[in-house]
């Protein structure tokens, strides 16, 4: 697939917003159905099993199957293990596509992640490898009440806190159709009896006073905040802030932000491990110890009736090698392999070629203060906007440290990441302060350096995630996923988890069920 | 005012869940004036304050005064700093009226906190002395999408997902608002244009389907959670869950569940200290050192024009004492308060006897493991019930940790609590267990041991908080912060913030600025 091509497939989603909104409704986003540890009992005596790529969907693939008896080994690109689960460091450099490379200069202990950062409550395979593994988790906010909803074509340009617009709309909702209901509007759709009782509620759930009015009150402050918040002693009395009019709400647009947190994926509990995502491959990659051949760049994938052979280049020394086994587990994702020489039927080679990738791009920025604690009470979680950043994402970790802090400055989907990607990483990061000090105006004063991935530029995975149309998955999901001869893909490209490490943990166990049930068939090859 | 006064008054609230409502109603419940530390610059030299209970008002009081350059001493009742702030450990001891003592066998680590357990993120007094104190926070999940909503007498006694109601709850009035507006029942309420930005916001965020039907399909399973979850490999297809039904949804009453994470208190981001919310007082206590006197039980309280003295007995020893400075801050909680000779005017009098205390129970309950996170997912957050306990909370700490771990089993109101607190601790403690086996059937077989602190039984405190009604408050609550000669009260029932440790902070703040004034005023009498 060419570049153009790939632009259309994103140019069609109409911007971020809508590309979002279309992953959710095809269900991208949602619960593993991981159920427990695999059982792979009885490999066969010698059997092997070459895995391409130490992602978290290659490394789990790894761990079991070294686990149950196969010999294992896995080829990777980086120097690193982990793939997309990556944390950016101070003192870490990053080359992308056409040879620029960033050096990271935040302090010691500040990270951004540019790939995945948070592990919903429910993608219970990933949690389960933390918890075997070691790696303790904290808790991530989606939702912050405190955090904006930025529109810049909206109340002037200001922004609105999250609880404002969250409250409003529900009261205004609330509202409306009390009256529906009080003049009998839905007397065909709800019993008399119900009636009482969605009066009852609505009165409750929407603050609503006697009257079943949404006004300027303390109902509606327990809400939305105060004018003056009640406090102590002779100064304590609080005085009731006024509520936006529907009219405002609605055209503001920003009632889009508020169902954020109701997605199944961004629902609490969310987490993220300590000291950034990158723990989790960095933990495999430490229990796989020389499982993992680092600095090897697959460059063709040959299987016989025997076995499968990867031909490699060590990227450190340019020497050529081989490796091959029985088996051949490949997660390297679509975009790369579809540019290597490998001999699987026609239906595999044509998934492959069939899925775009999103072209998302994340944008850490180090500011000198965490101004975002300290002046605007804003602590973790997230502030949307129209504008091309979409997201500000506040550390959910280290509150209150007195030192300096890292935001996600920019996380930008569609059209923009294509604009973006163009940029060269300075110009990212400073688009990224220049934008969002349309909500943080301390950003000019604070902003001390960055760092911007845009994936479409990494050279290990020339894009986000596999993008997947409802169309090309009834086309080309199973051909994907099944076994060619002796080859199997894994990876979030092959789930309806696309995007997310789930996806590659749940493929992984289940190619690896698929292969260690053809393995004992056989019996040993090797 | 009598025990018996006392429980009418509770009476009158209704049951714990309408009392609690009555309390967010009255604004109880909201953001901090806290603007800054306080200037108390100009001390007059050897001007001194006595203060009366090392509770979080008094040590705030204690350190500001000392820093300003006055002369502080606290006498506190109990051996340890925190009042109310307070976390019971495995080792601890507690004695409560009536000489029942409980010894915690919790292990090491776990904890309960019988008081306060959640910092909202606009406390900001409160986290502003964290901060400088060094006591590290973390987060604390109220709302959990995968925490129950349990009522007894709805869906079999079956506890409901979180994430279900609420789906269902929004889907379902979002369906019957779109129904209504479209066929024109709302036109004199909203116009052609906002109608038609309505029914595209109720689509969103009612998770509704093309013809604004609130179904069963993957959009709403989406919010709801899916019967089969999306997955990896050829194992994938996510299968919808079916809704429930508007009358169902309505019969149960767990819609008043909803909103609990709406509410200014007890919206993200909200917070507990790592380790347990006795971190605080134990950190002031560090910090005040020999400040405090401990086991020193106020039995009068004196002043004169030139200063104040206290009598206590040393419960230590039983040998009286007397302390005496120009100016008396006193946290003495109201019940206590009120049966200590105090000679103050007839309105100051007449307040500290006007506010009923609320009667909470706590019920901390160690399990053999954390079979929550292991069997039904949930980390962290709160289930709801209309059983006696109310709530079963969650630990929002060490996720994934092997060994045992306490659930807060109970948090008992009103008239259920008057029970709870007739009966012995271990009765407590059985009674928790067998409400929440309704809920977690795993509580008969993991139960280990439990501690139960019933407020009204606590000697220092004699109840939970001051529950303050609107005409009590409208009475009396001026003169309960006037200044009564040298003798000045703070604490929670000082303030609009009844139940918050916040209250506190503010009214001690509030209270020693009005002193510092006057003593200024003054000069040193000393």
């Amino acid at each position: 697939m060419t570049r153009r091509e790939l632009f259309k497939m994103i140019g069609m989603a109409a911007g971020g917003a809508a590309m979002y909104q279309a992953m959710s409704t095809l269900g991208y986003a949602a619960e593993s159905p991981f159920k427990g540890p695999i059982d792979l009992s009885g490999a066969p005596k010698g059997a092997s099993v070459l895995i391409l790529g130490s992602g978290v969907a290659g490394m789990t693939a790894a761990y079991e199957l070294r686990n149950a008896g196969y010999k294992v080994q896995i080829l990777e690109y980086n120097n690193r293990p982990g793939g997309r689960n990556w944390s950016i460091r101070g003192g870490d450099s990053y080359t992308e596509l056409g040879g620029y490379t960033q050096h990271c200069e935040f302090d010691k202990g500040l990270y951004i992640n540019p790939g995945p950062w948070r592990i919903p409550y429910h993608h219970r395979g990933l949690l389960h490898y933390c918890k075997i593994l070691g790696v303790p988790i904290e808790a991530f906010f989606q939702i912050n009440y405190n955090a904006y909803l930025h529109s810049s074509k909206a109340f002037g340009g200001k922004p609105q806190r999250y609880r404002e617009i969250k409250a409003d709309y529900q009261g205004h909702v609330a509202e409306l159709l009390s009256k529906a209901t009080r003049q009998h509007s839905l007397d065909d759709a709800i019993s008399k009896e119900d009636a009482e009782k969605l009066l009852e509620s609505l009165r409750s759930w929407g603050a609503l006073d006697k009257d079943f009015k949404y006004g300027k009150n303390l109902t509606s402050s327990e809400r939305r905040g105060y004018e003056k918040d009640p406090g102590g002693g002779l100064t304590a009395v609080p005085i009731p802030s006024q509520p936006m009019g529907l009219s405002d709400v609605l055209d503001s647009g920003l009632w889009q932000g508020i169902p954020s947190g109701d997605n199944y994926d961004m629902q609490t509990a969310l987490f993220q491990p300590v000291g950034g995502m990158g723990r989790i491959g960095e933990a495999f990659g430490r229990e796989l110890g020389s499982v993992i051949r680092y600095n090897s760049k697959v460059t063709k994938i040959e299987q016989s009736e025997r076995g499968v052979t990867a031909t490699y280049v060590d990227t450190a020394t340019g020497a050529t090698h081989s490796a091959s086994a029985d088996w051949c587990l490949c997660t390297i994702p679509l975009p790369v392999l579809a540019q290597i020489p490998m001999n699987v039927g026609q239906k595999m080679a044509a998934a492959i070629s069939a899925v775009p990738y999103a072209s998302a791009i994340k944008v850490g920025l180090q500011f000198k203060r965490r101004f975002w604690e300290e002046d605007d009470h804003i602590y973790g979680g997230i502030s949307y906007t129209d504008l091309p950043i979409t997201n500000i994402g506040y550390p959910n970790c280290d509150y209150h440290s007195p030192g300096k802090g890292v935001l996600l400055g920019a996380y930008i989907w569609g059209l923009n990441a294509m604009e973006f990607t163009a940029m060269t990483p300075p110009e990212r990061v400073m688009k990224a302060v220049e934008y969002g000090s349309q909500i943080h105006p301390q950003y000019k004063q604070e902003f001390d350096n960055g760092v911007a991935v845009a994936w479409h530029r990494s050279p290990f995975t020339m894009g986000c995630y596999g993008m997947w149309s409802s169309d090309a998955r009834a086309k080309h999901y199973e051909d994907l996923c099944r076994i060619d001869g002796r080859i199997a893909l894994a990876g979030e490209h092959a789930s309806y988890l696309g995007g997310w490490q789930e996806g590659g943990v749940t493929s992984a166990l289940d190619a690896i069920g698929r292969i260690h049930q053809r393995a004992v068939a056989q019996g040993s090859k090797a």
